[in-house]
Parts: C-alpha cells; structure tokens; sequence
C-alpha cells in the first residue's frame, strides 16, 4: 500500500458517494484548496484531520497513517498536461512566464514568489457576460541574498 | 528582422536607459501585465500603442510594424522552466493542477478557465512577516458544450 | 476503479457485441462525435445520458456514476502519436499550423478557435476518384482582451 | 540562402508592406490555404506560380528558384506547438484523436484520411454569439491493402 | 481484454508450439510479411482470416473479434528503438532519410511513397561472401495536390 | 568551414543551376543512392570522387577535402522526422519494426541486416492505378556469435 | 509470460540460491560475459545451451523455450541510464566518442565497428594503487562500401 | 572565442593539411587517444603541450590559453548518437549494460568502475576474416563506502 | 520478487510502525545518511546489516537476501524530479553547476569530486529567524589522468 | 547585447588574464561561491559590485548595467547534464534525493530546503588517501503552512 493507493480510494469514493470538497473542506476547517490537495496526494494531514478525513472516505487506520506521510508531489502525468483546464494554466506559465518575472523583480528585486509560503483561493465571479473563475494566489516574496 | 528581433531591442533599451514596466503601461493606459507581456513579444498592439512604445523604446517605423503583428507566443526557452521565480509558477501547476481541475468542475461543471479572455493583476501586499507577492487571475468559465 | 476501467470495459463490450457508435449515438440523441468523445472518456455525461449508456455497454451503477465524473483529459499514450491515421492530423497541424495560424489572424485579428465552445462533423463523400473523408470543425472566435 | 530564408523574406515583406495572404491567393488562382502553406515554406510552387509570388514579396530570380524546390516540411518548432492558437488544434488531435480513429473505421474500414490528397477551407461564420472559426478538411479515404 | 493481450497470447503459443510465420502466411493466402503484422497487432482481420488464426493459435472467439478491430498501431515501445535489428533500420531512414526525399522528388516531384497502398517482400539471397536481406518497399506514389 | 557547409553549398548549387542527382551519378560513377547521400554528407569520398563532384558544384580544393573527410552521420533535424515523405518511412519502421524482426530472424537466426555492407535502389514502376516507388533494400546478415 | 518473465526468475534464483555467474558460464562452456548477456535476456541459447540454464535456475519447459527466442534488445530502462556503474560507460561514449571516431577513421577509413560480431571480457588487474577493472572489446571492422 | 572554437579551428587545420593523430600524439608523448580528446575539445593540457599542439594546428596564443582551460565536457550532439560508429558503443551500453554491471559486481563488489582514472587503447587486430578494432579500457575500481 | 518490492515493504512498515531512520541507522551502527539509502534501494548491506533491518521490518530470509544485492540505482521516476524539496536540490544543480565546476577546478585542477567515495551528513542548525538545513557533502577528488 | 554576451566575455577575459575567482571575490568583499555564480549569470549585482567586475573584465558601462539585471537563470545546456563533474552533482541527487527528502521530513516535518534563503561554501580538506572535496551548503527550512 502507498499514498497512492490511498489518493484513489479518496476519489473511488468521492465519486461513488457524491462527496463534495467544499463540505470535506468545511468538516476539516481549512481552505477547500488546501484540503482537496491533501486528498489528492499533495499536503500532509496532521493525526486528527486524517482522522477526519477517513471518517468522510472510509479510510482505515492504516490508511490514514499514509496520509501524515509526506508525500512525494507533483499531481501530473506528464511534464506538459494534456487535460485541457490545466493546460491553460501552463499556458498561462508559458505566455506570461517572463512577464510574471519581469514585474515581481521591478516591485521587489532578485527573488521568487514562493509556492511553499504559499495559498490560493478559487472563486466564481458572476458576469452578465459569463461567470467568471477569479483565482488570488498569494506567496511571500523570498530574496536572494549575497553571502 | 522579426518580432524576437524587436523584443530584443526593447530589452536592451529599457536596460541601457532604466525604464520601468509600471512607467511605460502608463503612458499606453492599459495593465502593467498586459503592456509588458506585449513588450516581450506575446500580445499584439495597435498602431497608436505601436507607436508610445516605439517612441520609449526608441524603435524605427518598420519596429512598430512588427509589434503589430500576431506573434508566435510562448515566452519560455524549454517546456520546464529553469528560471527558479517561473519554476515556482510551474510547479504550482504541478502540485495543485488537480485540486484547480477539481474544484473548478465542482463549481461550474465540465469546461475550463480561459486563458484568452483573461486578466491577470500582480500587487505587493505588505506583511510584517515578510511582504508577499498576490496575483489575481481572472478567467471566464467556458463551458464544454454538447452537440 | 476509473474512468478509464470504464472506457476499456465500453470498448470491450463494445468490440463483443458488435455495437456501432452511430446507433450509440442516436439512442442519446446527440452527435456520434461528441458521444463517441464521451464513451472513449473525453466528455461528461449527465446522469440520463449515463443510464442510456450503461443500458448498451451493460455498466453497473457505479460506472455509470465514472461516467458524469469529469476525466483527465487527452486520449493518445504519447505526444507524437504512432498511429498512422491519427498521424495524419498530428501531420496536418505541424504543416499548416502556421498557415491556419495566419489566415485565422488575417481575418480574425489575434485570439484563437475554440476548442470547447466546438464542434465536429465527420462525414463520408463519395468520389469516383475514391470516396473522401470531409470533416467540419466548428470553433467560436476568441479574441485575446486588452486590459 | 535556402528555403527558410525565402519564407523570411516573405514575412518580413508581408510586415511591411501590409500585404494580405487573401490577395496573394487570388493573384495566383488558387486557395489561400494552399498559397499560404506554399509561402511559409510548406509546398512547392511551379516556375509561373513563383514568379507571381516574386513579384508581389520582391523575391529575386534565385528566391524564386527555391520556391520550386520541394521543402522539408513541418512548420512548428517544437513537437507541441506553444502558441495558443495552434494549440488548440494540437488539443483537438489529443482529445478527439480516438474518436476520429474510432468514427472513419467505423465507416470505411481500415486505413487512413490523406493528408497528402487534401485540401482545407477556413471560413468565418456569423453567429449572434460570437462569430466561429469554420474549418472544412478533406482528405482522400486511402484504405489499407492485404498483399 | 484488448488487442495486445491477443497479440501476446499469439506470440506465447508460437513459442511454446514452434510456429512459423511462413506456416501461417500459407495458410491464411496472403505475404508473410501481412499475415506477421496482422499476427503481431498492426493490421485488420477479416472474420474469416481470424478463424484461421484462432485455430493455429487456440484463440477464443472473443480473441478471434478483436483481430477484427483495426488496432492502434505502432509496434516499437520507443522513439528510438533499442533493438540492434531494428535500430538498423532507424538508422538507415537517419543516414538515407534526406537522400530517399531528394530521390523520389526528381522522379516525381513533391509528394510522398504511401505507407498504405505499400507492400513489403523480405527474402534471402544467397551471397558467397554470406547471405543477404533482400527487401522490396513498394509504395504508391501520392502527389500533392494544388486546390 | 565544415562539411556541413560543404553540403549546403552543394544544395545551393544544385537549385540554382538545376543539376540533377542521376547525371551526378552518372559523371561518378556510381549508384545514385550513394552520390547523393555522399553529396548531402553522408558518406565519404576519394580524391578523384570529390574532384568530380568539385566541378559540378564549384567546389574549391578546400572543400574538395572536406568531402573526404569521413562525416558525424544522421542526416535528421529531430529523432522522430517532421517531413511527411520521411515520415513514412519512419512510420514503416514503426508499424512494421516487430515484423521485420521476426521474419529475419525466423529465416536467418539471432543477428542483423547489416546497415553498413547495404545498398538502396529507388527505381519507378509503372502502373495504371498510379505508379509506385520501388525500393530494394540489400543488406548483409550478420549472425550474433557466441563466444 | 514473456522472455522477461524468465530473465526475473533467473535473476531471483541467482539471488536466492547464491549462484555466481562465472559459475553458470563455465557450465555453459562459453564466456561469462556471454552468458550472463543471455541469461539477462539479451542473447539467444540453442536447446542445450537452454538446458543447462534451466537446470542450474529451475527453469520449466516452457522457459526453456523463451530462452530459445530472439528478444527485443536493450536492457537499460531509460535513454541516459541512472546507475552509476552503467553511467560511467556512457560516460566514456560521451566523453570519447568523437575520439573513438576518429582514430578508427584514421586506422580503417569510413565504417564501423561492429557491435554484433564482437566479443567483450571483463578482467581484474591487480594494482597496488587500487585494482583496476579492465576491459577487452573486440569488433569486427565493417567499411562502407561504394555500390 | 570559446574552446568550441579552437577545436573547430583544429579539425579545420587537421582536414586542410591532413594533419594524422597518431602523429600529434607522437609530438605531445602521449598516448593517441588522450591528445585526440585533448584536441576535440575534452582534456586540459598543460602549458608544454599546448604549445606543441599550437605548433602543429597554428594556433595563436590566446588559443593555446583556452587548451589550459578545463572544458565542459560531452562531446556529442544528441542523448543517443545518431552517427553509426559512436551509436555501435552505446548499442554495447544498451544491450551488455546490465551484464558488465553484474560481472564487475560478482569480482569487486558494490562500486563503479571509474571513468576519470580511466585510460583506452585502440589497436587493430589482424585477421584473415577481416580486421578487427580491439580497445582496452582501464579503470580503477571505486568501492562504495560505508560511513 | 525484486529490491523494489523489498524497499516498498520498508516503507510501509516504516509509516504503519511509526519507525524513524535514525533509530534505524543507530541500531546498524553507521550513518543515517547512508542507512536511509541503503533502505531506499540506493547501497547495499552486507549479512549482518541486512538482519538488523530485517528485525526491524520484519522481513524475511529472502527479502533480506535482496537487501545484499548490488541495486539498479537511481531513486527519482523522472530525469526532472517535481516533487519540490527534491527539485530544490536540482534547482541548485542547475543554477550553480557551473560555478561549482569553476571552483573545484581552479582549486584542484582538472577531475571531480567522487560521488562514490562521498559522504553525506545532514543538520539541523538553529536560527533565530527560522531553522536551517545544512548538509555537509564530502567527496575525494578524482584527477583526470594523462597517459 | 544580453546578459550571456557579458558572461562570455567574463569568461574570455578570465581566460586571457589568468585571472581567479577567489581573487575577484576578495575584491568583491562576498564569498567566492556567490560571486562567481554571478559572474557566471546567475546573481544580481548591485551598481558597486558590478564596477569592481567591470574594473576586473574590462567591461563597459553598458555591459556593467547587465550584470545588475536580474537574469534568467538555469546555468546548464541540457536537463541532464553532460559534464562529468556536474554529473556527479546530478548523480548524488538522483541516488540520494529520496534519502534526503525522507531524513529533512523526519527532522523539520513537511517543507523544502530553500534554494534562495541559502548559501554554499566549497573548500578543499587535505587527506593523505587524497584530498577532499568539502562542501556545505546551508538553507533555511521553509515548512508548508495550512490555510
């Protein structure tokens, strides 16, 4: 058995029991981005969230033990995605990539955005036009420094 | 001569001569995102945009031309980035592609988030720990349609 | 399970029983492209479409629930795909996708076809010179927005 | 010199001089599809038909002796395309890829659609919603032999 | 059960019952060189032709219908391939791949040898200086076409 | 200067003063499989070879040398060719590599069909349904020895 | 099963029961490097020579015989290989290979060497710096012939 | 100017004044197959030889400096060799990789076989059924180390 | 069975028992470091430590049999590893590969530091502004031999 | 003019005057591993900074502005890297890098090593089996926060 196995019993039986992250996300109190990476294979769940997380998917101990493990991340199949809503978003890498460098080192100098410091909230906007997917992500700006 | 051939140009200009992104969106009248992705050779401009930025960027008539053409877009040297600030970015999509896929069907069903009808906002959020780096990213829902 | 034990199990009933995709399609009252994309896990069924489906297929009801799941997207096992008939199209892209790209440009301005607001029309005309295979893609204009 | 660049020439002289690839076509009597795969360096053009190109992009004798030098073909730089446009139609080949397999078999047996013995057609289409890209591709059924 | 699971079963029982594929090329009325293919996953079965297969290698009549489905091609598990013997013949379209197209273009201009309406013929030649592989390649040649 | 160079000059010349490959093969000597790969870099010349082709392509004495000098061969810019008469080539490898493997080795043994002690002849056949490209492909076999 | 099947149960055997490979060949009666290359599923043994390994690894009948078929080559799990040992000799074809290139050119003029009729053995040197691993590769010269 | 450049410069000379290794090798009083990699680009010479070698090549001053700079080392153009000669080596890797990795570990046990205290020797063998290319190769053997 | 299955075996013990590496490699008597790859399938035991992990993870006779096998080694699935803590190690790889290379180089002359006779030691260093890893490699130097 | 430009001339300049790292990074006043990444292109420098790199090189006071933009970074030409010194840094990645990841887990919980917030120190330890190549490399813990 690994986190794997795990992650696809999460889904198995999100699919089977109409499950929705929201509510899982509600029962865990933290982020719906946050607890549905966690289900899927990517966060780290402390005792009592796996807890309740197994409690929502039937998980057994054993099973929720694998999900205090740290996992070894990275949620595709391929280095460039085929599925066509993450595509987009490496799209988005691809097209405004040097855009996104440029202005982040004209506000705060050498440096990255981090992804581990990290959240990202996902919301609908409404627009008469069609709804729209707004998405805030937020990392702290880590420095290089000289040494 | 081609676009890469003007973007080129606008690099070295804005080097040599200390300008700033934020300065030159300004006098265009449009997002410093939008403004600087075009600079780098990945949106198309008018000719009256065409030409505020050739007179910044101190480029000829037959510059401008070029800025008005459709690029070939992708701003990136290889299909995993090795710059570490636009690594991040691809590996936000690594680790929370499938959370983004899932929580976005779960709230508008099958389709995707676009990246053409698109906006992204990039600020500086002051934090006592550390300011960070927001960016806001605004995609319309498109839906997949049945026929 | 996933939808994609789902898809092999279509195709092998499917290759057993000797069931046509034009007949699948009928019974859904939608395109044989669209549901013949749905049953080869590509598209989304609603749960009406799922019992049709499942009724021809001989799925349980736990397949039928994969079925309304939206998949992973992109149904070839490696980029460049080796099938010669598939091949083709991958040929077709890699030597006019310039000239698409232009002429879309030319009378569009700069945005892209739709690969979601889409449709597809396979159909057979007949030649003396022998029959043709004529196919109609649909795709709503996108324009990129300024902002 | 070779063939590439000849194409740049053509480009850059298209930038230029604002001309447009529905002209081009016309003056040589044939599709602008075809014309302008033949301009981007993708077909081969007879000694008539290169002298008419010639003329219009200010291509000397030699630039047009290479038009008539049968190209390697292929016009993309990488085996998937980045710019957006093109993208989507690398998309479509990745998702309805089993589907077009599964639909010409289904109706002609095994073999292929050419991509050789074809033509394409793009037109735009009005539509309240927003106009559509129309794309009518034809290709020769060419049917696998038993030897 | 997919095609592949057939094609192994038919490799597995050639083993164990020292088949040869001339043997069932015979039997069947067709080239060895189709009936190999046909046997190893690469071409399409008429239901008569199965039944002849199924009987040299004791295949079900569920395996004898998947002989009947055109396969997804492509017998190599990578790009490159690794086998000395089928490198070689890699190699040879690396090393003579420029030479073949120049060739075949002066004979009859631009186009392509089929890969469809093909046929292949292997057979030994007796040398003194060791024995060669013959192979005929006979392809259609298939014009591009002007529209 | 390298061979490369050589060999593009040689293409050069070629287009501009319309040389074809069978009349240099003719002045050789030799096959015309062979000139021509010799004369796109794939093979080795001697003095007197290279002098004769030296007169055909206005070669001077310097790049005489370079056509005797053995080349780095591979005569493809990508390891799975763009060009669709290459392709199918590639594609015959591809679709039939297992094929050709069992079928030699079921007359020959464990061993090659070697690539070096090879010759390659490209001749037309007429025919009424469109004439056809003949290739024969001549290689030694060379058994595997057991030591 | 397949002859990998065989090539892990030989290996287990080996591992379990403690047998040394020089121990097999010289059973076999031919080099180790040899055998060892055949038991690894890389050369093909005649009856006898399948015999005796099935007896020393308890190899059925039917093992037997896939031992007897030419497989399909390479045993490295990826293109650049990660074991360090293996590295080092593709370290060696990296770092010299032009080298090797060209001193063979320069001793036997345009050809190979040949990788099928080859021979290869593996001694220990006594060093009081260090033992060394020395190796001996011995391949036929093959030339390029003119035809 | 780089070190690509000097070598460049020396294959140039080399082909120019049909300059041999082995008497290259005989001015530096080294073995031909150092002075060979040292000369493409992938050994430092001393000060010493690099005046020898600069002799020779008619290298200039600065050029003979680069020769005293440690190179980044590779000296082939592709993952996987396209040209015959260097692909036979890494064939040898591919096929006998995991032989020569069991071999070296039956007589010394877990370690590598070191490729920088590494030496090669080439040398023709005569033989009545065709010459042969016998190397030595010579490394240490590296334990790994428990700690 | 293979030392994959054993190193899964490992880890699931090690998370459903809650076992931590360095009370594992203090009961072996060597470094965490390198017990912690010699459990990972990177080195290899000798009998005695293969028992004491066979205690602690409870395996058997055969499993610890496998435990003393030299191993196929490299422990990422991919050549770019995504998950991020591995990926930082790569990032630094990336970014100051060359200055490494420099600085060993203008200390040391022309070699590498070992990564055979290496070791590794991994820290905790308190800081007041957040803990830090620190990670001391040791590795002898190998020169680059003349001969 | 770009940043690559500067760095090669750094590099020609360093190699024509003999000048040392460790030199230019006393003047500097920072350690030697940083400076030289940033002559390399990897670091940022301030306006201070780069006229002692400029005063050092010979750079003009365009060149100088380059080194005090932040650069794309990424040092190595392909994703694996060739070099055999860097290799061996790739190497003890790819061997340790689930070792690592496991024991910084088991020490600080889930997070990464920062690659920014880090230093590196090289120096060389003496040791009568050979000298050492030591290096410490020091990053700040970033944990993972939940939101």
């Amino acid at each position: 058995m690994n986190r794997n196995d795990v992650t696809e019993k999460i889904i198995t039986n999100k699919v089977l029991n109409d499950i929705k992250w929201c509510d899982v996300a509600q029962k865990v109190g933290l982020s719906k981005e946050w607890v549905t990476a966690a289900c899927l294979g990517q966060m780290t769940l402390n005792a009592e969230q796996a807890k309740i997380i197994g409690d929502i998917f039937e998980l057994t101990t054993e099973e929720q033990k694998w999900l205090q493990v740290v996992p070894y991340k990275g949620s595709l199949p391929s280095p460039v995605p085929t599925d066509p809503l993450i595509y987009r978003w490496y799209e988005i890498v691809s097209v405004y990539g040097t855009t996104i460098k440029e202005l982040i080192h004209e506000e705060f100098g050498d440096g990255i955005m981090s992804a581990i410091d990290f959240s990202m909230d996902i919301v609908r906007e409404s627009d008469p036009k069609g709804d729209r997917v707004n998405v805030v992500l937020s990392g702290k700006f880590l420095p290089y420094k000289q040494y």
